[in-house]
């Protein structure tokens, strides 16, 4: 409630700058919003302090959204999911508008494809698990942070991100060839998100499922991962690929209803 | 005064704990010190609160604190003279352990030379002005806050900050390279400032006089540009290089003093 008031005590946040600026810092945005969490934090903290309440509180609320070093994240994916949304429902765009996952099945949906889901068995990640933990605990994938990833960053943006690599697994040169990868798959270069290493070019985004299907590389995720038994919670981070069988799906629902 | 309250009111902050962090999240930590700063505003957000004040003081000083993007750089210049300092004095050192200008000359001093200054008169930088200033309106090179690359950031972990370029002048290339030059005359490279880029190879760290003098490749700095009139203050920001003269002048004296 503290940090509703405060929201409520000025002007709306615009979270695409605040990704714009967390890129140029060495976030990707989904699994890295170190420096965004701190852009959050400096929007938040002189409201907080004007806010109505307990400075005990207050006191306790700054610790901890400067403690989280992804405190931004959900309104991350809120933001992204406004974007996508707005990309959603052009007739014959074969650009993928949402990805998600259930612990389950992995699905997305298709711009010119209506409000059908594309669905199928989600995957393990593949990433590094914290002390005690190792993929026998791990659940299949799971959540809806994907929709950062369908918006052109999180595992889009990794060459921002070198740092990043000490969480996930891998090298610095890693990371810059997983974004190189997206743009294979992608319909453009993001305007507002850029990465320094690559010269500021835009981020890749846009996925396009017959790219996907033609080349054969499916969209790179961040992901957390999760426990499999419920009230665990989280025990690793890593990366995934959906399963390739929704993008063929997508492919054969598209030649159905455009006739081709 | 209530800055110092809070930052009393706590344990004392490890500013090079902090730099590290900074260094992987896009800073060098002498001209670009966003990271930096908002790591500051972090740990001093929840001790400000605590304080006894009005709120409407605090709300000030944490909305200032957020919006100046180099509200650390004061106490890291003072951490990295501590830590210039730790590698004073030590017989036969020929690394540099001091360099500042005073608007009229550059200065350095030598761990195995004593208190003796070597000078020679400072050079213009050269960089990119705010709007409405030119080179014509610059002061010599000014101020005391190169002792950040005498410690191994600044111009000497430029490969850290790719996004530096759109303040300071050039190509992220050219950030890489400025940190691949600095390594030519050093003497080690840092255990605690580590660059992601490349591949987290320490910074180069320890100016060696003789390497300057033998190879012809003076420091690089990164430096903001004053005004010449006094009370205009910062009109730009850029890169500087010290005259080769008083590297020059410190062989000389290392010679005449170790009797070579």
């Amino acid at each position: 409630p503290l940090l509703a008031a405060a929201l409520e005590a000025g002007e709306g946040i615009d979270i695409r700058a605040l990704l714009a600026e967390a890129l140029h810092m060495g976030d990707e945005g989904h699994n890295r919003n170190k420096a965004g969490s701190l852009l959050y934090l400096r929007h938040l903290a002189h409201r907080i302090v004007k806010v109505k309440a307990d400075d005990a509180l207050k006191e306790k609320v700054l610790a901890f959204l400067g403690d989280n070093a992804l405190s931004v994240l959900n309104p991350v994916m809120a933001a992204c999911k406004a974007m996508a949304d707005a990309g959603h429902g052009v007739e014959g765009s074969t650009m993928v508008t949402a990805m998600a996952r259930n612990g389950t099945d992995f699905g997305i949906r298709v711009s010119g494809l209506g409000e059908r889901w594309f669905t199928a068995p989600a995957q393990i990640p593949d990433g590094l698990y914290f002390p005690g933990f190792s993929s026998e605990d791990a659940n299949a994938d799971i959540g809806d942070s994907t929709i950062t990833e369908t918006a052109g960053i999180g595992g889009f943006a990794m060459a921002s991100a070198p740092a990043i690599v000490s969480f996930v697994s891998g090298t610095p040169q890693d990371a810059l060839n997983a974004t190189l990868e997206m743009y294979e798959i992608t319909i453009a270069e993001h305007s507002h998100f850029t990465i320094p290493p690559l010269d500021f070019r835009g981020t890749p985004t846009g996925i396009d499922f017959r790219k996907v299907v033609e080349l054969g590389i499916a969209p790179r995720v961040n992901t957390g991962i999760a426990h499999k038994e419920p009230g665990v919670g989280q025990v690793g981070a890593g990366l995934v690929r959906p399963p390739m069988a929704i993008f063929e799906q997508a492919l054969m629902a598209y030649a159905e209803t455009y006739n081709l």
